[in-house]
């Protein structure tokens, strides 16, 4: 099968964005083994929209377009697949209903102009839109099939789930590539490439390290007949998991914020959190998973030295003698919310984020991080230098204190 | 003069790499006028690139390429140019004794395979690369011009810094264009699109809206001589903040934290945070701002009702007769926070982020901002619904904080 994607947008021509739609459509054609041999990008214009469509038509077998599918006037693309199929417009009351009721859920009134996302050339399928208000649309010409998705990646990726996947993988005969990744915490990429170096010269299965901020990640990717590729996968990833130990600490979609809170509410422990330099990146992102209120009892975003003290129990002295970033007030940081709010862990991290602040003592990029149980306490140090900048280095933070979380979880 | 662009690459195709060398010439064309109203993406194969450069020479006066210029055999832009333009390939020595100088300088031989970058079609000019071996090229084709250039971005920077913008620059008969991006939040597309529709329709200066999460967007754009621009663009902004007030919080790269703290840096006023269902979400995208140490004071994630009595000072009664997710909650938290911590200004949010914990009376997306200062306290109720999802709630969440802050700031 020949696709051919369609980005639509003047902004993408004025290079005012960058498409990332359509590498993420491209990659995943690929992995289903489609043959993508052209992209286009064309700007809001509905004759210009018509004449790339109607290209594609001739030399691809699927069409895949994004953008150009909003409730404005320069929104053609709905229009420009019509012309180019020779299909006429019709009023589709499913969608318009759709529409009716987001805005009435969020106790709004629909303009007028939006009801324009409700027009279907003839013939097409809705794929309804769970994350906005324009529908993506599958429109068979002959034996050629266009699918239509808005230009907003977020809903994008959730109309591709739900539209264009299950239509590609009804399609996929035959051979199929599938691909796992194990992601990688608490190693740098150059010792991960060590201890599997002699696996990384396969053909198939093959595998590829990828490196992350704060991760790694290593892709398996296997070929062959639907049965096959499983077992491939699976004995590649035993052999893979057995060098590298706990520092995998997942699969594919999984965050470590997610297999952490997760290994939290099995094992039924409570936790609290005490930040500084991250200020609230540690909560937020153990947060993000549904449940999390089971073992989250507090965090506390200790910026300034009083909140330590005041809210955290740590002893001025205690930060006079070391200072804000040390092992010493990290450590009395993880105690103190923990005994403060009756939890069963604490988690605490200080730092310099930058990108001024440090010392040749204490430069920016140091970082402590301090865990508490009833069994007593342990911190770690870590140097991230200035190179990944202030935001880098939070993020950076924040994911080496989640690890150390998942890693005393695991080993105690 | 109309323009188009092709990037040469099966990568690009597979979504391999994210082409950014279109988007930077796309900026450049548009700098000087230059109508670009496509861009076409093709993989590594003769006949296709041929195809792709013909049809772009049927429907535009120049045509710009990028990547397929290096030594391997899948390096087929130039002969591609060259069948679609007519034009034989002939060997320029200049480019091969330039190549050889390039490697006798590094100390290394030059591979024989490297002397396929000397071809070239007949009548084209070459454009020295002062960065690697591959030259560019400018190839004039009746009354067309095709430019040539490599993929690897740092070569194709200085290529087009030596070739195309001269180029350019000769022909651009003075006009230029521009455009700023104003930033919106707190109000919905439709209802900006509303206020200022009969903005909408000019035609230069041009405002095109975009929506983003929790923001809208509006980007004016505007062709002229080089004087000229700025006060068109000018004009139009204030236009549009007439209708829009305050809800304008940027332009350009703004983001809506980072006026927000500046806000508070500059009026030397502390904050202090509590989060209920953003859990750190709003101190932490607060402190991704240098100097934001100079007024965040505090922030509680205070995830339990036991931390909002607590740390807060919430009532036990309150939270009984309200629930944890009211204005009055959310007021008490933003009042607590702001007295316990001595803060100038106290910052709450408590909500229901779902995707399960909703009632009929109290739906997922149902979230309660508070505001307190030493005059009092404000609350805001917002609905989003389940569609965002907890992911989004939260966000979405967040951002209204920071709005709520920013406004209250703006009108005290």
């Amino acid at each position: 099968m020949r696709a051919e994607i369609i980005s639509v947008g003047t902004e993408l021509l004025l290079g005012q964005i960058t498409d990332t739609n359509a590498p993420f459509l491209a990659r995943l054609l690929a992995s289903y083994g489609v043959d993508v041999r052209f992209k286009q990008t064309v700007g809001d214009n509905l004759e210009r929209v018509r004449a790339s469509v109607a290209l594609a038509l001739e030399r691809a077998d699927l069409v895949v377009t994004t953008g150009g599918l909003g409730p404005t006037e320069d929104d053609l693309t709905v229009e420009a697949v019509a012309l180019a199929a020779g299909l006429p417009l019709v009023f589709d009351q499913g969608t318009a209903d759709a529409i009716r009721r987001l805005f009435e859920s969020r106790r709004r009134q629909a303009p007028e102009s939006i009801f324009r996302q409700a027009r279907i050339p003839q013939g097409a399928t809705v794929i309804p839109n769970r994350r906005g208000t324009a529908p993506g649309l599958m429109v068979p010409v002959g034996d050629r099939t266009i699918f239509t998705f808005p230009g907003v990646p977020w809903e994008l990726e959730g109309l591709v789930a739900d539209g264009l996947e299950p239509w590609l993988a009804a399609r996929a005969g035959g051979e199929v590539i599938r691909s796992r990744v194990l992601r990688i915490a608490g190693l740098g990429e150059s010792v991960v490439e060590e201890r599997v170096r002699d696996l990384l010269h396969g053909t198939n299965p093959t595998v590829a390290p990828l490196a992350k901020r704060g991760e790694v990640h290593l892709r398996i990717t296997a070929k062959g007949a639907p049965g096959a590729v499983e077992p491939m996968l699976a004995s590649l990833e035993a052999a893979l998991r057995e060098r590298l130990g706990d520092a995998v600490f997942g699969t594919d979609d999984q965050s470590l914020h997610e297999v952490t809170a997760r290994l939290l509410i099995e094992r039924r422990l409570t936790l609290a959190v005490a930040e500084s330099c991250t200020a609230g990146l540690v909560a937020s992102r153990l947060t993000e998973v549904p449940g999390s209120s089971a073992f989250l009892l507090v965090g506390y975003v200790a910026y300034s030295n009083e909140a330590k003290v005041r809210d955290l129990g740590v002893a001025p002295a205690l930060i006079a003698a070391h200072g804000a970033v040390s092992a010493e007030v990290a450590s009395a940081m993880a105690e103190g919310a923990r005994v403060r709010a009756g939890a069963d862990l604490g988690l605490s991290v200080t730092g310099i984020a930058g990108p001024t602040g440090g010392t040749p003592v204490k430069p920016v990029g140091l970082v402590y991080l301090g865990y508490s149980d009833a069994g007593g306490t342990r911190t770690e140090e870590l140097r991230f230098g200035t190179e990944p900048g202030r935001d880098g280095v939070r993020h950076l933070a924040a994911q080496a204190a989640v690890n150390l979380l998942r890693v005393r979880l695991l080993r105690s």
